[in-house]
């Protein structure tokens, strides 16, 4: 028969196993994470009718979505959890109550250019706390409280989640009179890290934003407050007075601070940053980015704010929000590629592997069941093989845990378990074997799959 | 602004919070049953190349599939998740460790005409064994006490696996030099359910098929052997020595249905029944079908069997292995719809909501902390409210705890909590507001997420 090549589409991830493991591991610790903060799950479809999902239409993603007809329906892809977030509130809007606070963790679709660490199929895994009409402050604070909590109990230690609020971006630029062109400014100052202070002022006086150099000096100087957020929020104050918007972002901003410490962010981790705009244009609040620090050219691995207005295309109903969401694959990529995945994780499929040394299976069934009613993930080898490639299996596996069973160990009513790391080997009744298993597992599963320098 | 209306697409389901708390479940279960098995989780893309998904070719599938081009790229989304495992072990069979034991849980699409109860993407919970070159017999009995446990665990009672398999029926088509109209004579058996035996024998006997009376009538004498599963292989015993390959099937239904009672397996809940033979070519020895014994009519909850040669359109290696798949959205739907979900599950997003009497909300947020670091999913109710307002909150999510917290509690360093379900109301320092509703939630969660009647 002639065959096909087997191979994955090229900017689709597909992983091998120890690796899969790693990443069920960090998707789970969001799940546990955003449960406890009282997120309820949610799954959309995958696919939506094109006239829902492009309501809002236009704009740079259009070009990279999947959509196809079938029979004579126009399909798309969801190219964010966002939109059928939007579609789901506006659509069961009489059956939710609200505030409503949803996570989700699932795949979408760009048809980006392939490139080393670009996916077309990726997962995000997002929170959002929508309300009704209103949505307290409070919000702002607890989201990045969230996420500093869930890349803690990951085990990432050098990040920084960086803070604006878009409110006080439009007041600065309503004190200049430049409002209509903030859009612009906005975009060129984003390039900052990249091509710096002088180039920007050069853009901004150029002929198709065309400041005068003291306005262009003026912005300059007000991306440059730093320092810790106490100084900037000093800074900040100089411009108090002088347009209402901004005293409104000013007074959100020194609220969101100080929740976020109350929800135990230490200051290393949370920073006021106001060269942070995020480019989509339904941000009108708070904002978030967040960095490695030890890695800033990848970019932000965590990012959202607060909206208005999340499903004005559907309905007319106000729902103000926030949200932030985390680029699950392209963290996981750059993480592995970075060496930062802890290799001593038990990435194994099974934490016991039984040999049965008898024509029988029964006697090492009933161990197995023993063993997995305790919790431990256990494999029998039924396979016609020698003992070396049994061992051998395990070994390659890494399962920790082997489990000998002969006919001595059966009329002693023993079971002989071998710590494949240490080799060291102890015949013990089944209900001391399992105590003895739990206690090398619970060591074993302290790890977190994130190692990272101290912060 | 022109509004669109939002709304999912027909055959997709979508559920709202509580149901889909149900679902995750349900869904959890199976993740937590599969690894205490043993089993190593994958995820692979939903998209793949055509000419990869398509290697099979033709058959009633590929009418079904979504295929689309996306740029000059032929694509198509997954129907099932065994190609994409046979693509998987195929390529990167120089990597996996043998047996390959994997499961997967996840969305596949078929483009089928919409009706009630029929979906166009839906979830499917697959395990399988694979082997390179052979795989012991263990393995097939292992796979459904798996499913045993798995649905046992989620409440689910009354069901029962039926279980068959191919050698016996091949052999017994060869005793009858029937073997060139094997394939036709099953599809007719596999009526027999549904039009009764008369029917068949005149399908049988057919100008289609073409059987002599006798053979339809030694046909129907056979595939009605019934009665406990001793008296079934007892009856088969009358046919033994007759053909080599009905006696090789004979000897594996034995070992499966003695391992099967070794797993723990009652007999009430696995039957030998010569009756089920899957559709599939490619299935090579044992095969299963799952039934709900009070709603026969939806047909089979969870199917599979054993197979020689899962990659053989990828690749020479033989991959026998053996697999069993639950159509979990469909199982969803029929149980939604026949009433089996436990209705006095917790699905609430929280266990607790906080609500603060106080302008300041750090105390809030500091029991909330308490609370969630000794697992306690907690919400804090921030918002701008009354009272009023805050506890309809609670009592339409049906969150099972509320904690007020004013200025007096704060003052003599309490919380005074409050079970929604009895009215009762404590004031209790953190600590032993944590243990008090921990007590209660562990008597709430004891549920299984489906309440069938006894089995």
């Amino acid at each position: 028969m002639s065959k096909v090549q087997p191979r994955t589409l090229s900017g689709f991830m597909e992983l091998l196993p120890p690796q899969q493991a790693q990443f069920e591991r960090m998707a789970a610790i969001l799940r546990e994470t955003y449960s406890l903060y009282g997120f309820t799950p949610l799954d959309t479809p995958l696919i939506e009718s094109s006239e829902v999902l492009l309501a809002k239409g236009g704009g740079e993603t259009e070009k990279q979505i999947y959509r196809f007809m079938k029979g004579d329906t126009d399909l798309s892809l969801r190219f964010d959890l966002t939109v059928p977030l939007a579609k789901y509130v506006a659509q069961n809007y009489g059956q939710l109550t609200f505030p409503f606070r949803r996570f989700q963790i699932g795949k979408v679709y760009r048809g980006e250019r392939a490139q080393r660490g670009r996916f077309r199929e990726f997962y995000q895994a997002d929170i959002d706390v929508i309300g009704d009409g209103k949505l307290d402050i409070s919000n702002e604070a607890e989201i990045p409280a969230i996420i500093y909590q869930a890349f803690s109990k990951m085990g990432l230690r050098r990040f920084q989640i960086r803070v604006n609020n878009r409110k006080i971006l439009n007041g600065f630029y309503a004190m200049l009179g430049l409002t209509d062109k903030s859009g612009d400014i906005m975009r060129t100052v984003d390039k900052l890290d990249k091509i710096g202070g002088e180039k920007v002022a050069a853009l901004l006086t150029g002929e198709d934003i065309g400041l005068t150099q003291d306005q262009a000096d003026e912005i300059l100087k007000f991306i440059a407050i730093k320092g810790c957020n106490g100084e900037v929020l000093a800074a900040l104050e100089g411009y108090r007075g002088r347009h209402a918007l901004f005293d409104t972002g000013l007074d959100e901003l020194r609220t969101v601070t100080k929740y976020l410490a109350a929800f135990g962010v230490p200051e290393s981790h949370f920073a006021v940053d106001l060269t942070i705009a995020r480019g989509l244009d339904y941000y009108t609040g708070t904002v978030y980015e967040t960095t490695m620090l030890d890695h800033p050219e990848i970019g932000s691995i965590c990012s959202g704010g607060r909206y208005d207005n999340l499903a004005e295309y559907y309905t007319d109903k106000q729902l103000p929000g926030v949200g932030i969401s985390i680029g699950l694959t392209r963290l996981f990529f750059v993480l592995e590629d970075q060496g930062y995945l802890n290799q001593n994780l038990n990435t194994a499929p099974a934490d016991v592997l039984i040999l049965p040394m008898t024509e029988d299976l029964s006697p090492a069934i009933s161990l197995a069941t023993t063993m997995r009613d305790a919790g431990i993930r256990t494999q029998i080898h039924g396979e016609q093989k020698k003992f070396k490639q049994k061992i051998s299996y395990a070994d390659k596996l890494a399962i920790p845990y082997v489990v000998f069973l002969g006919e001595d160990e059966i009329r002693a009513g023993v079971a002989a378990v071998k710590d494949l790391r240490t080799g060291e080997q102890v015949k013990l009744p089944s209900v001391e074997a399992v105590a003895h298993i739990r206690r090398g597992l619970e060591q074993l599963n302290r790890g977190t799959p994130i190692r990272d320098r101290e912060s």
